[in-house]
């Protein structure tokens, strides 16, 4: 039998459904994997297995018929996350042991409908730096090749489910901090559409990127989510086929986005064959000029938002703040409020904008990453490519399945217009197998 | 000697800056108010005088060299903001009680800064219903005739306030729960631009609208909060003359908006008189056509905002919800995903159009309410006038010193454009002085 921890949720949940698995024992083998693994990955800033152990019983006593759609599926919560019965500390010493007795909007949709929480997973401090996090220990590692970083900020929730010792976890994602470990880490992770879920309880860096970041290990898994938080299109479901199927294979101009490493413009070549070789028609688009002043806006309306969001601990525990954030809050960068406005409201008339071409395709296919994940622990990695959809508040998934010149996995992002996440699932279920038997890479650990 | 309890904050500050007045003989001196009125308004939620005494007596220890800026101010706040010392119920039964060990990012800027926080006031459910708020007992009654509303959401700040239990409090605003009950009891209340200070630990109805708002009875007690939260202009700061000054007096286009009853009409009308007696320049102008679906587009957003924000309460507590939250939940209105978008772009794409109108006046003066405060607590009274400038992000203040037919108080609007808060004050600072003056009406609590 397949050791339980190697099971996506749906896999686990079906067990469960069958009686051939408790809750209990699934969470017993997911602790021992962890056990096992913790010293090397370093994933967790708070496990208490006796908790997790208790709420596995409670989960199992349930009826059948009172079961949760989420019915004991686990779930790693990237430590900027509010949970009512384990602290929340934002790799942050401000925060150290802090734990106020409040579930996130999000956690309390996910416990009502059955979830169990596995434990808080580490971040850059409070989701808003590059500097790969530590839990009181060695920082967190990309758990396919121990000395390189499993990118951030959710670097935990995307270290712990590519390492299985967990199938979902929560990040976030204010401009790369969802997608970029995704990639790295060889998962799925999609960051649904702007304020598509609640982000209450949810750190703060700004209020119009922010946006809850979610990672598992297959396509089913991300849809019971989207299911759970009541993720509705205006169209009905209908069955995809790549056969027929229009993407855009879209280049993003320079100098305002890098250019792509030789792993990701492999990838996103050989993932175009692919789709090609299925009979699926494949343009290659280059975004207009118009769009060229995004990353510079986002930039821009984000250090305006940290100056905000970021005051509260710059009074009293300044010097406990990463220098970037104490720039953001003393307007370092010494943006007018005019510039901010500009910035604000330029992405807001792209967005429409964005819409409309992605309306043409059944999905936009972009870079998710420069490449592999870099060597060292220090530095998460640059976020440029997941930029874009975040500022357009668009639905994204992180496809696994190619590699790099190292052999560590690389991904490449589906992109939808606004409010169409569900049919943006469809297509990955269907991209995702395809590129997960021809991409060439497979998850090994 | 002036009862301490009729002081503004900033004239508590000089009392306790000269020695003649402690923390905690001001303090003795609002709950010595509170006690003898709060059977009449009932604009409290929570309120623990020893708790507030022992924070008076600290604050008192504070040498002078290391007071904030906020030494000894006493604050009022909505009880849909976190404080760490104090339950959050929401006037919903599901949090009865409920106290999470967490501070707002507003709350812990204004400790940080030496503020004394009073207690918790009464609010309508999560504020975002029209149904007049309790707590355990009668509703929150308007101090200037019990028989009549303080307004809403933000009744008990607007109420304390105006009856001199607290010099300031803090509301919340989506469509126009701070303004409205600023105009009903007669005092100060600022709206300051979307987003220029932290709504984290804030109750979330709508993150595009959702703006923490200011009570006081001086603009400078409003002045020391905007300080406190280190809001800047881009403009340096010049004095503002109403003599030689130009103003918008802004009629909104009906049916979109309903007629201002008598009250109002009159207020307008004064207003407009007393600018232009003291050498300022009025002129009248509608907002054009392309504005008219603004409201409209405001409350789709927000029924789909409301619709992702009540979602975590709804799961198995959905049978104490108000039925406009589980409309909501459900999108009773029917509302596509595609109208939410396109009212949602639409009213960003409007946002540096009023910029540009405002940026033409030292104020725009609008209507805050149709009238005085209705007889009744049931419901809070009509947000209309108030919703644009929510809409629009833009800084709002109220002023109070007219009255309608029954001798209650009326106040106008003056809006300014994005992040010309501090303008915005200066401004209402000499307008204020004449209005208050020569509008007709007086506190006589």
């Amino acid at each position: 039998m397949t050791e339980p921890f190697r099971l996506t949720a749906s896999q686990a949940q079906s067990k469960f459904k069958d009686g051939s698995l408790t809750v209990e024992d699934y969470a017993r083998s997911l602790l021992s994997r962890v056990e096992a693994r913790d010293a090397t990955v370093n994933a967790w800033a708070y496990l208490n297995s006796e908790l997790v152990l208790q709420h596995a019983r409670e989960l199992d006593q349930v009826p059948p018929e009172k079961r949760g759609l989420l019915h004991g599926v686990a779930i790693g919560v990237k430590d900027v996350i509010l949970t009512k019965d384990m602290p929340t500390q934002y790799n942050s010493s401000i925060y150290e042991n802090d734990a106020p007795k409040i579930d996130a909007g999000s956690i309390a949709v996910l416990r009502k409908n059955g979830a169990l929480m596995l434990g808080k997973t580490t971040t850059t401090e409070f989701a808003a730096t590059s500097v790969g996090p530590s839990h009181k220990g060695p920082k967190t590692a990309n758990p396919h090749d121990p000395t390189r970083t499993p990118g951030g900020s959710s670097s935990g929730s995307g270290a712990a489910v590519g390492d299985l010792q967990v199938p979902i976890g929560l990040g976030t994602q204010t401009v790369g901090s969802t997608i970029r470990p995704g990639s790295f880490n060889g998962i799925y992770a999609m960051k649904p559409t702007w304020n598509s879920i609640s982000r209450e309880g949810q750190k703060l860096y700004s209020l119009i990127f922010d946006t809850l970041g979610l990672y598992a290990r297959s396509v089913d898994d991300l849809k019971l989510l989207l299911d759970a938080f009541q993720l509705v299109d205006d169209e009905a479901a209908e069955d995809f086929e790549i056969k027929g199927a229009k993407f855009a294979l879209l280049t993003l101009p320079t100098p305002q986005w890098p250019a792509p490493g030789p792993g990701t413009a492999a990838a996103l070549k050989k993932g175009a064959d692919i789709l090609r070789d299925q009979g699926a028609k494949v343009e290659e688009i280059v975004l207009g000029n118009e769009f060229r002043p995004m990353y510079k806006y986002h930039l821009q309306v984000l250090s305006g938002d940290g100056r905000i969001a970021f005051l509260p601990d710059y009074y009293g525990t300044k010097d406990k703040l990463h220098s970037l954030l104490i720039e953001h809050v003393e307007n370092k960068e010494k943006y007018t409020r005019k510039e901010q406005l500009k910035a604000f409201d330029e992405l807001a008339a792209m967005r429409p904008k964005l819409d409309a071409l992605a309306d043409k395709y059944a999905a936009i296919i972009a870079p998710s990453v420069i490449d592999e994940a870099p060597v060292g622990h220090g530095n998460t990695g640059d976020a440029a490519f997941c930029g874009p959809w975040t500022a357009m508040h668009m639905p994204v998934v992180n496809i696994p399945g190619f590699k790099g010149e190292n052999g560590l996995p690389i991904g490449l992002s589906l992109v939808s217009s606004r409010y169409r996440d569900q049919h943006l699932l469809r297509v990955c279920r269907e991209v995702g197998k395809v590129f997960e038997t021809q991409g060439g890479w497979t998850r090994d650990v």
